[in-house]
């Protein structure tokens, strides 16, 4: 089924304990929409970068079933750039440059083609644009997935509220869980969230997992632990883009669907983190997210006899 | 099977966001082998006590199962007392009190009855105490559990390397195995842990979950999400106890039993935080934990069609 994602898609500067990549390309809507791309090919961008973006990784893109109609070119303007630095236990990360050039005054406009999308996922941005993305569908969406983060709730926290009530899937972390409801427990989290709107609630919690709430029903997805974390850098929109991609692919928002979706989603994050930017996303083949999602099998499986 | 638990016995005064707790029982003896002494009766517990420690808590472990013969009750002396702040997160505490009383110069005795157990519990206390009861069994038991904490890697590492190596099931944190390896990733923690001797390394994650490794095997079971946590205290030696008794109980140190170990211990942990000291596991019928054990089965359960 047809999907659209919008978010950002722009430069990245990034500084890990095992090195540093400068100008590569990131973004939500694009760490999202490639990871999606393993699973369906309709899948229908909305973004804005500036006339420094390079062709070929648009082209790349659109090579992968990533429609560019949505996706606007400023002219003399500056792509949207974020450099950080992550400390050495990766979980933490400094911000050191946020420039946000095209997306300072970025307004969605929804090409005809878009407006009937089946599945949505509106990445990380002002939850006024995410709005705009909504208001602009002609039908509802089947299923609209939202991700957001703590610098909304800071200084927005009523507009994000607003876009919180129509949507269907809320993925946050933890601590935003935690900030979004006032709520330490997650699962009195979950139930407030649920009464904000969202009928699900994903919250993402790095190296410790995924865990998916949704009519006093709980799932728990574990991350895979890795030898190497190289970049964890849109880990977060890779693991929502695997996510929403599946169940866009499969067309099923069952619950027991929507368990393996957090599966597929979590193994999408586990490759994405293994090089900077979306080195280890290209050159990726169906069978190495086969193999990976057996390992998250065995990683999991037991019977109590 | 008879399964040899090891440890303290002792007071705690508990404070948590949830109210204090005064001069209530404790210890990592007392709270393992409550825990295993719901799936065995042959429980032989070595630890010391002062004659302040109540005779009705005796007589309860007694009435559960578990051998007082290798406990000494030290006349005229102290019991071992800790008191303790939880942070509102409870995942922080600060100790307020440390009383070793009747521990300080504790010298394990085993009674002949205790030195051909199958099964061995070495909870956290000073590596040469838990040298001491590795050095008196007669026949090498068929499986020796430790749990230990950074507290012995500060000021002890020397010792606690040669008792590490005479084991076969280390159980720590996640920080404790940074510390312990010097690898960051628990994934070379466990290759450098292994080579240390334990075949089998159980990191404990507190609300995150469980991993276990062996042989280049991983498994994760889940921590069970809770609307409250009440009082972490004993939760880890809950888990050890829950997850060594169900062991000796089935009998069964296969990589297989091993996971559904690690649930038990898991589950049984769930209950200990419920309540303040050992509160919750007094109440706790076969019924309670076979309906637990069913949640963690719900919350992990997934299948990729």
């Amino acid at each position: 089924m047809s999907l659209l994602t919008v978010g950002t898609v722009a430069f990245d500067t990034i500084e890990t304990p095992y090195g540093k990549a400068e100008m590569v390309v990131g973004g939500a809507a694009l760490y999202a929409s490639i990871a999606a791309s393993h699973f369906t090919d309709q899948i229908n961008l909305v973004s804005v970068v500036g006339d420094d973006f390079p062709q070929v990784e648009l082209d790349y893109m659109e090579a992968r079933g990533i429609t560019l109609d949505g996706l606007q070119i400023k002219q003399g303007e500056k792509s949207f750039f974020w450099a950080g630095k992550y400390h050495d236990n990766m979980n933490q990360r400094d911000t050191l440059i946020t420039d946000l050039n095209v997306l300072a005054d970025f307004d969605p406009v929804l090409p005809e083609s878009y407006k009937n999308s089946t599945y949505v996922m509106l990445g990380n941005l002002t939850p006024e644009v995410q709005m705009r993305v909504i208001n602009q569908m002609e039908t509802r969406p089947k299923l609209i997935v939202m991700d957001t983060m703590n610098f909304w709730m800071d200084i927005a926290m009523d507009s994000l509220k607003e876009v919180i009530k129509k949507i269907d899937v809320l993925t946050i972390n933890d601590e935003e869980a935690r900030q979004l409801s006032g709520e330490y427990s997650l699962v009195k989290a979950a139930k407030v969230i649920h009464e904000m709107g969202p009928k699900y609630l994903v919250i993402k919690k790095g190296e410790h997992g995924a865990l998916l709430f949704h009519e006093g029903k709980m799932f728990f997805a574990p991350a895979l632990p890795l030898a190497e974390v190289f970049d964890p850098t849109g880990a977060g929109d890779t693991f929502a883009g695997g996510f929403i991609g599946y169940l866009a692919q499969t067309d099923d928002i069952s619950f027991e669907n929507m368990k393996r979706a957090v599966i597929y989603g979590s193994a999408m994050a586990s490759f994405c983190v293994e090089e900077f930017s979306i080195g280890r996303m290209k050159g990726l083949k169906k069978k190495d997210i086969d193999e990976r999602l057996q390992q998250f099998v065995e990683l999991a499986k037991f019977d109590l006899k």
